[in-house]
This record gives C-alpha cells, sequence and structure tokens, in this order.
C-alpha cells in the first residue's frame, strides 16, 4: 500500500533537489479539461533535467509514495489526476521544454518532454520540415503527454499516432534507474521494444523525459474542401476513391454531421458554415501535394469523379491559406460548441472501416428506445476513429439526464465491442475506463498487463490507478 | 533450469494432438542460412490451430521442455536454432498459412503466421493493393518470423519495418494462454502496447499465430534508376532533393559500392552491369508515383538536379517493366556474390544518416591497419542501414582469416556504437548478438528486458539463449 507525501516527505523532497524545484498545487494542477475529477496532490515537483527526474523518483520509490506525472494536462481521461487514495506528488516536465537537437537533413527532433506540441511544430517549421502530430490543444499539450498517451488527431491517417513518429526515448523507470534511448534511427532491432511500451503506458510505467522525433518534408502545396456527402457509407466510399486517386496523399479525412453544425449555428453564430441549408453530412479532405500536382486541381477531380459516382452533391474548395484556416477553424470549433451544450456522454470510438456505417445507423435507433437525445458524430473518419457524442433536446439540459449516462455509455460502448471496435481510440485509459478495459479488454492482455506493470514498478508507484486498478 | 525433451515427453505431445502433428527434423530444420549453428531438437511439432499451438505450449511449460518457434528458417542471427543446453523441441507453424481474410477497402489482410512473405504479397496484389514489406528472403521467409523479428528490406524508408505494418496479433504467451488481438484498427488506445512488445522479441516472449496487416493503395506509376555518384555523402545530398522533391514517394534508396559490382564480375558475370567502367558508387533509386506525376520524367528531373548540384555524374532509367526488374535483380544478387566470395564478418548496421559518410571515410582505413581487405559496403541507405562486410582479398579464403573475424567486428560495431549506431539494423539479435547486446546496450533498458522476460516467461521456455542469456 501506498504512504501520503507528507510534510517530512516534502522537505526530504525539497533538500535534494535545487532550491525552487517545488511548488504548491494550483487549482489548474488538479482539474482535468471536462471537471471529472478533482486530483489531489502534497506538491508539484518541477524537475529541470533528467538527473533531477530520477533524483525523485528514487526518494518517492524510497517512501513509497505516489507520483502523477504531468504535461500540459489536456488528457480527457483523468489520467493526470489521482481523486483518491494516499495522496501522490505531482512531477511537472514543465522546467523541461528545450528543443536539444535540430537535424533537418536526417528529419529528426530532439525535444524535452515538457516541450508543448506547437514549439516543436514550430521548431521544425523553422527548418522548413513538419512534425505532423496536430491536435486541437496544441498550444497546452506537451509532447511528453502526447507521447504517454500515444496521441491522435487530424494526420493520423497520414503520418500516424504519436508512436509512428518517436524514434526514441529518453525516460526514468519506476526504480529511478535512467534509460538512456534517444536514437535518431531508422531500423534498430536491439532487443524488447521499450520504446513502444512506454508510449501510450499513460506514465505508469516510466516518465518520459525526452524523445527524438520524426520530421517529414513540408508538401509543395495543401489543399482543403468541404464536401457534402449523403451518409457515412457515402463518405467512405469518397475516401475509397480519393486513395485510389491519391494513395497516401491525403491528410486529413474528418467526418461533420449535421447536429454538429446546429450545434454551432446554436452556441458559436459567428462561425461562417459553408453550405445552406446546412448538410446531414459533410467531410473535410486535406490534400498535401508534391511539385507537379496542383491541390485545388486534384481536388476538382475528385469531386468531379465524386459526383460521377453519386457519392458526392456539393462541395467547396479553399482558394487560400485564410480559407483553409477558416475550414479547419469550423472543424476545431465543434468540440467547444458541445462543450457548450454539454455531453451527457461522449465516445472515443474506432470501428474497422466496413463497420462504420453499420455502427451509426444502429446505434441512433438504440439509444433512442432509451430516451430522447440528440447526437453528434464527428471525428476522423479516415483512420475509422468518431467522436460519437449523446447530448439532450433543446431546452434540456445534461444534468437532467446525468442519471442515464452510464447507460448511454454502456450501450454504445457494447455496439463498437460488438464490431470489433475500440472504446477509446486516442484518448487512452487514465481513469476513466478503467472498468472499460477490465469489460471488453482481452483477459490474456489484461493478465500480461499486470505481469508487466507489477514486475518493472513492482511498489506501484508510478501514476497509481492509471490504466490499472491500485493495488 | 530447462528439462531435455524426451521420448516419453514426445509421446506425451503425440497423445494430447491429432494424428500427424509431429515430424522428425530434417537438416534443413536444424541449420541457418550462413551455417554459423548448428541446432538440435526431439521433433518438429506442426499445430494445425491457436488451440494445438496452446495445447503445445501448455504442455510443454508443464514440462518445463524449451519450445524453438520455426518460421521460414531464413533469419541471420541464430534465433532459429538452439546449439546447446537442454534439447528443445521446434514449433513450426508451416500448417497455419491460410490468409483468413481479406479487406481490400479497409487496407487490411489477416493471415496466418506460416504464410510466406511472398504468398501474401500474392493475395495483396490480387485485390490491387500492396503489401509493401519485401525482402530478397520473401519466397520462403514466413510472416510471423517477419513480424517475431520485426523485418525490414527495401522499402522501409516509404513504408516502415514490419511493425509499422501490423495492426494486430494473435499469439499464444508463455504460459499458453491466448491472446486475441486481431484488431484492425487504426487507433486503438487501450492499454499497453502488447503488439510491439512481441514484434521484434524473436519468439522469447510468446508465439505469434496469425496478423492483421496493413496493406497500402499500390502507385499508379513507378520508375526505377540508377545514379552514379561521388560517394555516400554525395548519395546523401542526393536523397535530401529527392526528398525536398518528391516528400514521401521514393519507395526505395539503396547504396551500391564499386566492391560489390566487382564481386559480381568476379562470381555472377552474367549478371548485367549498367556502367563501365564500374563507378565507386552508385544508388538504385524507386518511386512510386500517384496519377499526374510520370516517374520518367519525375526521374529525370532528379537527375537533372542531381547534375547541376554535382551530386550525379551518371544515370540510366529503367525503360520498361523488364528492365525495372533487371535492375532490382542486380541489387538482390549482390548478397549471393557475397556468398560466393565468403564474408569474413558481415554486419548490419545502422547510423544517423548525418554520420553515415563519416563512418564510412573512418572504417575502411580503420581495417586496413590491421590487415588487408575488401569492403563491400552496400544497404538501405535511406534508412541508414548499411551491411558493411568484410573479405579476403582476391585470391586469398575466408578460412585463412578467421581467426580475424572477432576483432574485425569489434573494431566496426565500437565504431558504430561510438556514433549513435545500432549493431543490429534489422537482423535483430538471435544469438550471435547477445554478447553485443550486453556490450552496447542500454543498461536500463537490459535491465528492463530481463525483468519483462522473467515476469512472463519465468519458466524460460521461450526460444530460451535467444536475445537474452540463458538462465
Amino acid at each position: 500500500m501506498l504512504n501520503d507525501a507528507t510534510g517530512d516527505f516534502i522537505r526530504q523532497l525539497e533538500s535534494c533537489l535545487p532550491e525552487g524545484s517545488l511548488r504548491a498545487p494550483e487549482p489548474r494542477d488538479l482539474e482535468e479539461p471536462r471537471g471529472r475529477y478533482q486530483g489531489r496532490a502534497a506538491a508539484v515537483v518541477r524537475p529541470a533535467t533528467v538527473a533531477e527526474v530520477s533524483q525523485v523518483i528514487r526518494t518517492c520509490a524510497a517512501s513509497r509514495v505516489g507520483v502523477i506525472p504531468l504535461g500540459g494536462g489536456t488528457g480527457l481521461v483523468g489520467g493526470q489526476v489521482m481523486p483518491e487514495g494516499p495522496v501522490p506528488i505531482l512531477l511537472s516536465l514543465e522546467r523541461m521544454r528545450s528543443i536539444r537537437a535540430l537535424h533537418p537533413q536526417e528529419n529528426v527532433l530532439v525535444a524535452e518532454a515538457g516541450a508543448t506540441l506547437a514549439e516543436i511544430r514550430a521548431a521544425a517549421e523553422g527548418v522548413d520540415r513538419l512534425f505532423p502530430l496536430s491536435l486541437a490543444s496544441e498550444g497546452t499539450a506537451r509532447i511528453g503527454g502526447n507521447l504517454a498517451t500515444n496521441a491522435g488527431g487530424v494526420n493520423v491517417l497520414r503520418y500516424g499516432n504519436a508512436r509512428d513518429l518517436c524514434l526514441g526515448l529518453e525516460a526514468v523507470l519506476p526504480d529511478g534507474t535512467i534509460w538512456n534511448g534517444l536514437k535518431r534511427l531508422r531500423k534498430d532491432n536491439t532487443g524488447y521494444d521499450l520504446r513502444n511500451l512506454l508510449i501510450g503506458s499513460e506514465g505508469t510505467l516510466g516518465v518520459i523525459t525526452a524523445a527524438s522525433l520524426k520530421l517529414v518534408p513540408r508538401p509543395a502545396g495543401e489543399g482543403t474542401a468541404f464536401f457534402v456527402v449523403e451518409d457515412p457509407a457515402a463518405a467512405l466510399s469518397l475516401l475509397a476513391l480519393a486513395q485510389d486517386r491519391l494513395g497516401g496523399l491525403i491528410s486529413a479525412f474528418e467526418l461533420i454531421g449535421g447536429t454538429g453544425l446546429d450545434f454551432l449555428t446554436e452556441k458559436l453564430p459567428d462561425t461562417r458554415q459553408p453550405f445552406s441549408p446546412r448538410p446531414d453530412w459533410m467531410v473535410l479532405v486535406e490534400l498535401g501535394l508534391p511539385q507537379g500536382l496542383d491541390p485545388a486541381a486534384a481536388l476538382e477531380g475528385l469531386f468531379e469523379a465524386g459526383l460521377e459516382a453519386g457519392l458526392v452533391s456539393d462541395g467547396v474548395i479553399a482558394q487560400s491559406e485564410a480559407q483553409r484556416a477558416e475550414f479547419w477553424a469550423l472543424r476545431e470549433t465543434i468540440p467547444a460548441a458541445n462543450k457548450r451544450i454539454g455531453a451527457i456522454s461522449s465516445h472515443d470510438i474506432s470501428l474497422p472501416l466496413g463497420r462504420i456505417a453499420d455502427f451509426i445507423a444502429e446505434a441512433g435507433p438504440a439509444l433512442a428506445a432509451i430516451g430522447n437525445w440528440r447526437i453528434n458524430c464527428f471525428g476522423h473518419l479516415g483512420d475509422g476513429n468518431l467522436h460519437y457524442n449523446v447530448f439532450p433536446v433543446q431546452g434540456e439540459s445534461r444534468a437532467q439526464h446525468q442519471a442515464a449516462a452510464p447507460s448511454i455509455m454502456a450501450m454504445v460502448h457494447d455496439l463498437v465491442h460488438a464490431r470489433d471496435g475500440s472504446v477509446s481510440a486516442e484518448h487512452g485509459i487514465g481513469r476513466l475506463k478503467v472498468e472499460d478495459l477490465e469489460r471488453y479488454g482481452d483477459p490474456a492482455k489484461l493478465a500480461a498487463m499486470r505481469t508487466i506493470k507489477d514486475a518493472l514498478d513492482p511498489l506501484g508507484i508510478l501514476n497509481p490507478g492509471a490504466v490499472l486498478r491500485m493495488r
């Protein structure tokens, strides 16, 4: 059993770190974006070097005190806040945010875990490269947290998840040893894949302190369009058509449902909408092309082919960089509108592409049988990743329906699981989905996970209660 | 300590499996391609289903008998043969070779571990898709082994290693439990990355029985060229130039050294060579382009830009599919020529791209200081992966110099390690490089690997002595 981080313990930590390394927790350190959990912590420890991180972990191990690693705090499943159990410390990477190295010719950047995603993207741009991980919260989210949770976002279709963009890690393991794994190699088959084991383990197996990251050449030209489609099945056929024509050059393929457009009208009426009347479904398509291919022409060609195949009925292609930004702003504003409406239950699900249309067609009527809701279904269709969020009808509030939330979530997750989908596509398990993991996870995998956790962190000090139940 | 697979044990195994599941080992089951190890085994067990694999593992665990998983037997580091210690069984996946499912619209194929890489590539082609893993041994190598060793090959630059092409696994863990992880999702953040932990663990943590694999759209057009370059530094600058112009559309970028061309002249004189006199260095460049871009024009443009930048001095672009195949045949014949000459020491190394030219410039003189050798340096330059192989001079034999092999290898590996490189880029550790891993591996990583192995396979029955020393 873990121990509380007592006053004596905090003084001991202070004595082995440079002055100013600790601060009192502020409210923002103990909250998460959706307000589901209220964390507790005896102090925020802010090491400035990997050696100091090691010192913190060793000190916590010696007294068996829990450690919650903290990045930008933007996680949506409560992985960064511990609301119950013995009082832990927060280990914030906020002072380790340097870009340690840039190798443009190798397409590699080495950053400390506390650098924000936006800082890393800007550093890459500074040498005419792209770091393709892109999320709405990139101004706040830190790369250590992005890797710890294997973040996704809008460009996974083309460039993969966070794990696909990482070549090497520096991390502190639960016994305080430092793993110097900052390789910048494309091929390295020397032993078990510790890098991918830590990525996505949500700080339960080690604290990532730095990473070497893959950059890619910036496309010579980019183009963005909205296309109106009849339904999600048509959107998927359009994706297949686009892939036949353009292979791996499609950077994003996002589905937007009519309900999301209604929410914008209702809560953020200044958002310019591309079509009137508002369509039931539309997609945002982005291309990044090499020299010799014109984005506007490619999007026009795709539109015409889609029209001929009966897949699209209307479309608009961005005519300038400003208009491209405006298209993306519409997409990225939907979560803000959702927040203002107030979801009863939100779901971050993924499905095999061939089963998405079927799921959407069945989930709506199934939910309607237990109440009246508005469903905002949108997201990264190209990756099979939907944000399928359930809201009260207009005039009613989330609070009135909170009691129905567990049965809504169970219904959605059961339907997803029955179709070989995932109940956490990109947000992770954190504390919110520990029960879901136990319910839907493969028993052999769960047993292996528990074995690995207990072997690498026998004291259970790293992010206790996240991913796996506290023991 | 493990026990021998005795006659009694083999009879027990026979009694719990369908008739015909066991056969006597043949010489080919106990050898590896370079003849370094002579394996031993009491029987070859050939389960036909994952349930039978589980039965085999449970039976071996109960008697603490070692299990060597066997795919196509093409591995180059002795991972598939156990020359010493208690006599194990071989668990061959040869009867589990079906393509279980094809989902062309999802770009997914599900195959059993015993399917050869060539069979999987052909199945993908049958639905107008590409499975991009490509190796010289693809007619024999089985996908289970490709995944267990995280195989590389010629298209890693564009499509990644075997691990990057796998969406999910079915595997039997060391206690005989079956992990049903055959998801076909692009995003699934539900717990630790067991898939990547098994991939590259060389059969020491589990036996892969099936995999769901990523397919990609076939490029609309492909083009292949040889370009003569002054030296490896020029080749790398040409790669950067190509990436600036063509982004991620370069499928392969292979370095070929003059020594390799000499070896072809000496041992396989029927191989048609593109340039006369033979250049010191040349590269093979392959492009795979979407509709709207012409491969020949793109290669001509690259050649002209390279000429202008002083990076290339001659070039030839394949004019037909037959000629493309001929270009590749030259590249793929180099290992055969190497084999006929007989290497004293072969090295499968990778380096940060920015340190390759430097390594090549220093390694030659360093080796020359301890003897007269011919060095054939070639390989997947785009990935930083070189096959840096050391041969006797003409008229002398490998046998005369075998005593120098350890010091040659140590010198090469020391130079690689000093430049943050890897001493096993794509072949793995097997039994050949266990000492290298101990010598060059990060101590924290090695300790974590040992902890994971002991936790998941406490009896030590899975591929004993591969990757980690037998205990």
